[in-house]
């Protein structure tokens, strides 16, 4: 028989959640959602759409059941889907005192747990005793704000236990919304964090006034630096052309979506890390990915010269000037 | 010893062209340059610039022999670089009486002869028994308007000859054009005669209002489809990353300069060929270029649905709603 997904809920507020959540519940009629807020709560009720975020996609609000208490959330649910900010991601599982390990915990987080330097499926296995086959991730290049205008989508769902990545990819799939699986969780994770500072990097070029032609060759050597990582850190045999993979790297690097880019298009023209963020109203994730992968690559030893200089443009002070100079040196 | 390139002239006036005579011309200081076109050549000298081509780059006039007779420029130089619109190559060939096997030939057209349906390298080989050792291709994410605002790229020179290959690498190399070598002559030139294609798919799934996210997997896709045929018409070991396949594809399918791209666009919001030819004021070589591979491929057979589905809507007239509907089920 078939896995069975269960009952099915969210675990965070943002975009992207509330872009799943609507995947979600216009398939199954029913998810619970957790947001930490009661007033946001509260405002999604009244407004019968996310206060905040996606505010053009309406919700039946009966089909919801919301709650602040992450616990009762964990409890009620057999699938929980973590779409929280990955900087908050370690603040919200404190308060959770409910066992996770019997639960189907899928993570759409695109980052790095902070200070422990894991990807978060990882973080699962080793804190919360959840086996590997319990735990898989969506990737794919995958824009909320496009799956919210239902932009044809193509999603990739990664779990170890097959049947599993395939009860929840059909699940969810429509026709705006394509789904693949993949038994490459640590891959994908990896990527869906490297991405972000490559996007990084892609805006500090694209502020410095470095073209297309030079973008172009940024990115192509951006795809061999995350490939290099992906063999180092979990040597299995995969197409890295995929959309999972390539296709995810080339929305964030080239779309004016990208909130990485931005962040990095103003520190290229001159902002500090400071005044970016003030600008951009929020933090751009790959700004903590790019410390988390410089962390875990302490380790690994791979050459990975942009992950580099972004790195020491946005942590050691060094000028873009200087730090995008000495790549284009390294480039092939 | 190594390989000297002896005096360099280029055949072709149009902004490719002219950006590679500068980059030439401000090394050696003197280049035979044939254009087909006498008012052109007066009106050069006169201006001091390309009247109809990348206007703002300055050419000191006494530092070029212009002519419109091909065969003076064949016989007095040793380098001949051609770079003329794929579609009038073999016009401008037939005045041709000069030997030409003894002469290092360096292609910069992307794409295919038309009617004969073979890359050009080829065609020199064929019908002028130009030795494969002097025949080169240059390649590489190149917008000719970049190079001529001195915005840093990277261009590769492919030629089975490696000393020759880097005898030009040299010679052209600087601050803002850095040179790297292959000897995949054939598999350069057939990428950058599909990245033309594959530009004219990504805007023309633009053009029908498909999103950043299914951009990046239509591109995924044909980095895969590009690599399906390269492998197939030329099995070497190849890295489909390196920015001269990639890059150039990447830029190609991005960016704003790109014709190919803007041709398609107007495809997917209706227009017929013949009007946004017409509205373009030019014709994209990527529409010459996917008749030669739907020609090619059909000896080979290879896999390559967005070839498919573009030369359908090209030229058969099959609407691009229904032909990009069938790719989006196809990918990956």
């Amino acid at each position: 028989m078939n896995y069975n997904c269960g009952k099915i809920a969210i675990i965070g507020g943002g975009s992207w959640a509330t872009a799943i959540a609507k995947i979600v519940v216009s398939h199954t009629h029913h998810i619970g959602w957790y947001m930490r807020r009661d007033d946001r709560i509260a405002d999604f009720k009244r407004l019968e759409h996310n206060p905040a975020y996606l505010t053009s996609l309406h919700f039946n609000i009966r089909e919801i059941f919301f709650s602040s208490d992450i616990n009762k959330i964990a409890e009620a649910y057999d699938t929980l889907i973590f779409v929280t900010p990955s900087p908050y991601f370690k603040n919200h599982l404190k308060k959770l005192k409910t066992r996770l390990r019997d639960k189907f915990i899928i993570t759409a987080i695109k980052g790095i747990v902070p200070d422990e330097n894991v990807v978060c499926s990882e973080y699962f296995h080793r804190v919360y005793d959840v086996p590997y086959e319990n735990l898989a991730v969506i990737g794919g290049p995958s824009h909320a704000e496009e799956v919210a205008l239902d932009r044809l989508s193509y999603l990739t769902i990664g779990c170890s236990n097959i049947e599993k990545a395939e009860a929840f990819a059909e699940l969810i799939a429509s026709e705006v919304i394509k789904t693949k699986i993949s038994t490459d969780v640590l891959g994908i994770e990896y990527s869906s964090v490297l991405k972000n500072v490559y996007a990084i990097a892609s805006g500090i070029c694209s502020g410095l006034k470095y073209g297309d032609n030079f973008q172009a060759v940024l990115i192509a050597n951006a795809v061999q630096e995350m490939n290099r990582f992906l063999m180092s850190v979990h040597p299995i045999e995969r197409s890295p052309y995929d959309s999972v993979y390539l296709g995810d790297l080339l929305v964030t690097c080239y779309s004016n979506f990208s909130r990485n880019r931005t962040f990095g298009t103003m520190i290229g023209k001159g902002y500090s890390v400071k005044s970016a963020q003030i600008e951009m109203e929020m933090i751009a994730e790959g700004y903590f990915g790019t410390k988390c992968m410089k962390e875990i690559n302490k380790h690994m030893h791979v050459n990975m010269p942009i992950l580099d200089a972004v790195y020491n443009i946005l942590y050691e002070h060094i000028s873009p000037q200087i730090e995008i100079k000495l790549l284009t040196d390294s480039f092939r």
